[in-house]
């Protein structure tokens, strides 16, 4: 596949996409990706598609038989150049061995070999529905990706987060490929199946696919325009002198995923009983509220900014 | 604390409730009573009555401090008599040592020297609301505490839980005590704190203290009839050969704890699209449905039956 350089229609040539991966597992307590990617491996009939290799893998076997989100360090953080060069073997963390190990046989991240596209499957606790999270705001093929599955899955809403950020930006599971792609169903509890969040994403999984089974038939998408949330701020809890939360999400932003945060709204409540408000200087959209696993990353919420992000034409070369 | 035999009026009589302890953090993960005893255990003054010994007291700190729910076995199953007299020290499970522990600061289990009353605060992922688990029919202190609570907390609803059954009750921690309390309120996801559940909670902590404290100042509380749910049956979730899940909590079941479950009606999804009926003879009211911590204990939800205990009057000995 090329890098979608444009032609003098200004319609971007990428070569088709023939090897696919999806991910489940990257972190072991999100149930639906573990279920889904568990039933394929199984029986693949479902998301066979023809000319296209797919190929349906547990990332962090261990995690998900202890049902935890990792075990020695998050995995979606692992795939850092440092850690895919790190020498050691057995003497590493597990996640990192196994970073090393996806990184073989997926990639080598960065390089011709490396797969068309990885689906990475994560469930959150957050009330954030369906999110489908982009690495990249200039990749044409995933952006007409994520236009075709919202049009394909209305009148359900499907949204895009935009994780393109000089800081925030984290080193995932799915980065090895040349077209990453995150998809987040919410909310469910760590270890816990819930049969509405299960569905959809098995349907949201399904039209990606056929998305990439139309390209690679010979479909041209005309250009398009996607509404994204950029990731803007990490939000914490407060807290105390010695590092303890002193306030939960305020009942007005809970379960407020993608809605509007004003200047002065409420944003957290404290033990005894306080209002803190946002002191940001202009409207956002936090998402990601009160998700579980990331009380330890010091993270209470991700304050977003709505975008309309323009895409090319594309056909394959 | 007599053992509530009547008197001549019907009138049971108890001695006054000296020593209470409220429990968190009997699972490590479930953020709302141990943030709460975090917090008493800094500043008591919201918990303290007249003439009442209160200890808040975090039952399991090493599951606390990783966020889990226990470290080498369920510390809410531990306290069986068997552990509590086992030999061995160290070599023991953490929990089993932890049990020991508890058992000889607020017991011994049984004995007249044991705690009055212990409140264990959970958290549960179902949609149970706020929930009151007894483990007997026949005590009359705590069915008027519940009698007392549910009304306190009207409009709001408080369901009794009875976990009086000859083979599923389990060995808990407040077992300790004379009079044992659960409190189970959800949903809240593990390693989540809302600020609805965690206020719902204290204000029913609230409500029982206060209840205490007027038994103890000599308030006679009249006969009264208290509706509880008694724990009938575990349904486990449907499994293939292995062992492994094959279905889920069907959308028309899940989040629908308390509501009557009929003969026919749907229970289970199976992955490929099937339902799976209710097969048993008679209407129930199923509950703790989809909570995460059951899966390992093969427990999809619990069945219960409506019943309505009688609760003679009860005054201070």
């Amino acid at each position: 596949m090329s890098n979608g350089s444009s032609n003098n229609n200004n319609t971007a040539r990428f070569d088709a996409a023939r090897r696919v991966a999806i991910f489940g597992g990257t972190h072991g307590n999100e149930m639906s990706g573990v279920t889904l990617v568990n039933l394929w491996m199984q029986n693949s009939a479902e998301i066979q598609r023809k000319g296209l290799e797919i190929k349906p893998f547990i990332t962090n076997p261990k995690a998900v038989e202890k049902c935890v989100r990792y075990v020695d360090t998050d995995l979606n953080r692992a795939f850092t150049q440092e850690n895919l060069s790190a020498t050691g073997g057995d003497e590493l963390p597990y996640e990192v061995q196994r970073a090393q190990e996806i990184n073989r046989m997926f990639g080598p991240k960065g390089s011709a070999e490396a797969y068309d596209v990885i689906f990475d499957l994560h469930n959150t606790t957050s009330n954030m529905g369906c999110t489908l999270i982009l690495e990249s705001s200039k990749d044409a093929f995933n952006l007409q990706m994520m236009n075709y599955i919202k049009k394909a899955f209305a009148p359900a809403s499907c949204l895009v987060l935009l994780n393109e950020h000089p800081l925030l930006k984290y080193s995932t599971s799915r980065s090895v490929a040349k077209h990453p792609v995150g998809m987040e169903v919410g909310p469910q509890p760590q270890g816990v199946l819930r049969s509405n969040i299960f569905e959809a994403m098995r349907v949201i999984l399904k039209h990606a696919l056929d998305f990439i089974s139309l390209f690679n038939e010979g479909m041209e998408f005309p250009p398009c325009t996607v509404e994204v949330f950029r990731v803007l701020e990490r939000m914490d809890y407060p807290r105390d002198a010695n590092g303890n939360i002193i306030a939960m999400v305020h009942p007005n932003l809970q379960d407020c995923d993608w809605e509007p945060l004003n200047p002065g709204d409420p944003m957290f409540q404290t033990f005894d009983g306080k209002t803190i408000h946002y002191q940001g200087s202009s409207t956002v959209y936090p998402t990601f509220i009160n998700e579980a696993a990331y009380y330890e990353k010091q993270q209470a919420f991700v304050t977003t900014r709505r975008e309309t992000l323009a895409a090319s034409a594309i056909r394959k070369a």
